[in-house]
């Protein structure tokens, strides 16, 4: 099943889910990539429900990469929805956006991103800001032992 | 006056810090460098005060890099109190230890790490380790806005 994921791409603009999805197997960073193309689809991918009913939560993806604007539910409502959750909330979450506005800045590091990203205009650019997002998250990072989390709360419960 | 630092380094012993800071100078990332050798000297500095008393909150480090195992506060309690603290609980911090210990993965993580490396043993591995941790949270990562949380902070007070 979608189990061996490695990065949730939630993003509906299909040039930028290409661009992204190219940079990464051309430096050979991810093969595994799950799309959401809306806030909803995202978090039904996260907490294994609907169509991801299958998936378990002790194989969350490495990272989440979070476009903004976003219909159904908007990046920071995905976010803060992943870190309310004990068994999501410590998953890596990358903000990746068109947005210059101050106030989304603001409001993700309120609601506790991992970091934060400018998307580049510039085609190489961009690309490049991928392959360092994928080194970075893929290779060097450490993730959350998800299956610790899941236990927590079922001694909790 | 200390206003311009980029990292803050905390780590107590002097080959890693030394590794670290070439890693860093070797690859243009940052010159712009604090290191504090135990948790508290971190805090002083994080926290303006004491030696640290003319820094200013809006000028916080884009990362502190912190090590677990630190003389007098260690690395998680020095998480812990960044975290709590408005003013400066959006700082990026990277844990970077040579501890294998599954519980520092997990209480690191629950207590709003932003990312967690070990340590590579191997010296070209380190230094590389060093130049992603550079180029992601000093060139790629737009850090906090310092200044909109102290506003946030005063007009609540």
């Amino acid at each position: 099943m979608s189990n061996e994921v490695e990065i949730l791409l939630v993003d509906d603009s299909p040039e930028d889910v290409e661009l992204t999805i190219l940079a990464l197997r051309r430096n050979k960073l991810s093969n595994e990539i799950h799309i959401a193309e809306d806030g909803a689809e995202a978090l039904d991918f996260l907490f294994c429900r609907g169509p991801h009913k299958d998936r378990s939560f002790s194989n969350p993806p490495r990272l989440v990469l979070l476009d903004l604007k976003l219909p159904k539910i908007d990046g920071l409502g995905v976010l803060k929805a992943i870190r309310a959750d004990e068994r999501t909330k410590t998953i890596p979450v990358v903000i990746l956006t068109s947005s210059k506005e101050q106030r989304d800045l603001i409001d993700g590091y309120n609601l506790g991103v991992s970091a934060y990203i400018q998307k580049p205009v510039d085609f190489d650019q961009f690309a490049d800001t991928i392959r360092q997002i994928g080194m970075f998250w893929l290779l060097i990072n450490q993730p959350p032992p998800a299956g610790a989390f899941m236990a927590r709360k079922s001694q909790g419960a």
